[in-house]
């Protein structure tokens, strides 16, 4: 039980990492060997993102074969790059694909440049195991076919159960987890799963399709991955098994990969409405981390350019009642924050697939009513503040008006935005952040200004 | 392979909706149970979300018990608090807790009043089971105890494979679904983990210890969720093993109820950089959406109405240079924008445990590098474009520094407000969305109105 608590206690520190570039530097090997001998691979991988590419590649031989193709695969996308880049393909093939399971191998592979990628397959000896990783690369990416992999127990539907477990002796030796056991008939088509427990439960004399689940969830190799992520996250699935279009197995996809997936488009939401454009980490580099955020910091400048010419449309009345300036921010901010609430509920509806059985009509009714409620409460509040601290009427109504006006508006145009996008086939969520804020923005000193003109003018 | 298409393929429409309520009304019990054999529990449970209360009663007297138990586990809090609340506590334990897995079971009574709660565990027949959940109930939600199941597979490490299979055969009865079969000492002690795939290979006169994997990844039961997601994630585990305080084994927790924890944890930081306050979906009543979004709202309006007064404090400045108004809400959305952008990052990195090992002061410095940079380039954009629109050098000087002035200040705050509440133990989430963009506001006025008045006066 040592070792376990090495496990789950190690943390990554600035003295572990010091200490270890100092062991690398002066070449002892004895010492780096018993460092990361109790290791799990995954802190491995996050100790080469502290590391020089020489050192990482020190600690790397270090390494068995198994964890060595492990921290491959566990490596950041821009690390790997730089890592594999540096191997010859033959290496790659031989000493980091070989103990990968095929969907690892076809995404590392799938990262490779066209001329390095025909290298590593054609290095392959596996023969297999290169036609299992040319099939996978065929797919998108972000489908089921992109997520799967091709290890799996497969059985005859006719064998006993006697029978059986001799088969999955043999097959066990290449998949590293079971799950199931997946239940075939003669064409390859899947006809059933069967739990390792009904396996240990059942007669050795019992046939398999007698005993196995016919109620199987599948999909296609051409599923969206968000909705296999949402699929097994409502089903409680820890495998889902793919089919091709004729009902034939084709490969599984397992909870860990849909882990992946659900954090990486929770992720994708987040930095939307933040107004970051790529996957950035607070350890990121000082330049990734202005490429992820200028672009929209320049896109909500010119918006608010844009804010201040439609402003500056209104400079007479500015000039004549300066007040009116005061409560410009406000107007601004209230529709930015109404917007980005009602937004991020439909992008977050959307992105879970639950956005319930209304009709985007009901949806934009009870988005107006909710709108007016708070429209309301807010207006209220400003009155009476306004009232009291500026006894100006005129202006106080003005601005009560104007802020109903800009929360309902801002509501509603946060409410059909990501709806729009998303008809479109454009992800909705870009319909969050600065981009609503900003629009909101200039939406509402339009609102305002000509709320007052028409109030000052009674 | 039909009812798997059915499984895969349902989809809530509102037809099927009225339909259903039709044959409810008429009471046509065939037709019903017709309906509903063919569909997952957790569907079943999205069905009842869109019925009243004495029509989901209707339906559910007609599922199987097992189904019927899956069912209530899978129903949102709300509308099971309903469901349960209309039914005596006897009967909640005979036809619900009695077929659900101790985590699920301690869920749902850990959700009843105090008098119910008693009523339904004094119900439960099976003290084996009543003495799980009670166990259960003692662990804080929000922990590995709280998280985890009682069932699992253990074996003593001195059996051999054959009497382990045999002593599985009776304890696989009580468990759903086997990952691992834990092995432990004649204290209880969690020693190592056998796959079932080890156990299939094996010869039947090894002993278990010499074949199972002492490596084993542990939690105690008090530790954090968020910490137990984000292990679980790291090390691609399926179920992970919870010890007690001496290292027994007390219970596991499977990726299931982990990404139940990973979704959770997303949205809760989507929502707060949203400003909504509780977890509401597009399909919740007006009412609600209503309770989750105002809170926010007002905060907003209380921080732009002390804005207001800031700039009142320059009123004077607005009446002397009207075009300085023009710019007001570009700098408080630029500032916001900086803010959010930066706070949301932290935020990020401390809730997947990933800030990396740079030390607080050289994040800081980081971030001024990054807010350097930014506002640079988007001084030198507002710089050129007020020039060319408006032409007064001095306007356009004041505005172009303002704005660098403020980006470096909104970033910087939005880095350090997050991690000094992450120190005392707040949600640092609560830095985000309306809190960062309202603060970041009133600090951009006095920035720009102060940076105005010395240069206009130079």
């Amino acid at each position: 039980m040592s070792e376990n608590t090495t496990y789950s206690q190690f943390e990554l520190t600035k003295e572990f990492i010091v200490g270890l570039k100092q062991i690398i530097e002066t070449n002892n090997v004895t010492e780096a060997r018993k460092i990361i001998a109790d290791l799990h691979s995954a802190d491995i991988a996050d100790i080469y993102d502290e590391l020089s590419l020489d050192e990482a590649k020190f600690i790397h031989l270090l390494l068995d074969e198994e964890t060595a193709s492990e921290v491959i695969s566990e490596l950041e996308d821009d690390v790997r790059d730089k890592f594999l880049k540096a191997l010859p393909g033959e290496i790659i093939a031989e000493n980091v694909i070989k103990n990968m399971e095929s969907d690892d191998a076809a995404d590392v592979i799938g990262d490779l440049c066209e001329e390095k990628k025909a290298e590593v397959l054609s290095s392959i000896e596996d023969v297999e195991q290169a036609g299992d990783i040319v099939e996978l690369l065929n797919y998108d990416e972000d489908t089921a076919g992109g997520l799967m992999a091709k290890e799996l127990l497969a059985v005859n539907k006719n064998l006993t159960v006697r029978a059986c477990l001799v088969e999955l002796r043999q097959q066990a030796e290449k998949v590293k987890n079971i799950y199931y056991i997946y239940v075939i008939d003669n064409d390859g088509k899947l006809v059933g799963t069967l739990s390792l427990k009904k396996l240990l439960l059942a007669q050795s004399s019992h046939i398999i399709f007698d005993i196995c689940n016919t109620d199987v969830i599948t999909v296609h190799t051409g599923e969206d991955d968000e909705d296999v992520a949402n699929l097994m996250h409502k089903y409680n699935l820890i495998a889902l098994p793919v089919v091709d279009g004729i009902g034939r197995l084709v490969g599984k996809i397992t909870i860990d990969d849909v882990v992946d997936v659900i954090k990486e488009e929770a992720e994708k939401d987040y930095q939307m409405v933040s107004g970051i454009t790529e996957d950035v980490e607070s350890s990121d580099s000082a330049f990734k981390m202005i490429r992820a955020r200028v672009p929209w910091l320049i896109i909500g400048l010119f918006g608010e350019l844009i804010g201040s010419r439609v402003i500056g449309i209104f400079e007479g009345d500015i000039i004549k009642y300066a007040t009116l300036a005061l409560f410009m921010p406000l107007i601004a901010a209230m529709g930015g924050n109404a917007g980005v609430q009602s937004s991020s509920i439909i992008v977050q509806g959307l992105a879970s697939g639950n956005l319930g059985i209304e009709s985007i009509s009901k949806k934009i009714g009870k988005e107006f009513v909710i709108a007016s409620i708070n429209g309301v409460l807010l207006s209220v509040i400003v009155f009476v503040f306004t009232l009291f601290f500026h006894g100006d009427i005129i202006i106080t109504i003005s601005i009560s008006i104007a802020l109903f006006m800009v929360i309902i508006f801002a509501s509603l145009f946060g409410t059909i935005v990501p709806l729009i996008l998303n008809r479109f086939k454009i992800d909705p969520a870009v319909a969050t952040g600065p981009f609503i804020t900003t629009s909101n923005d200039i939406l509402g000193f339009l609102i305002y200004f000509y709320t007052a003109r028409i109030i000052f003018s009674i």
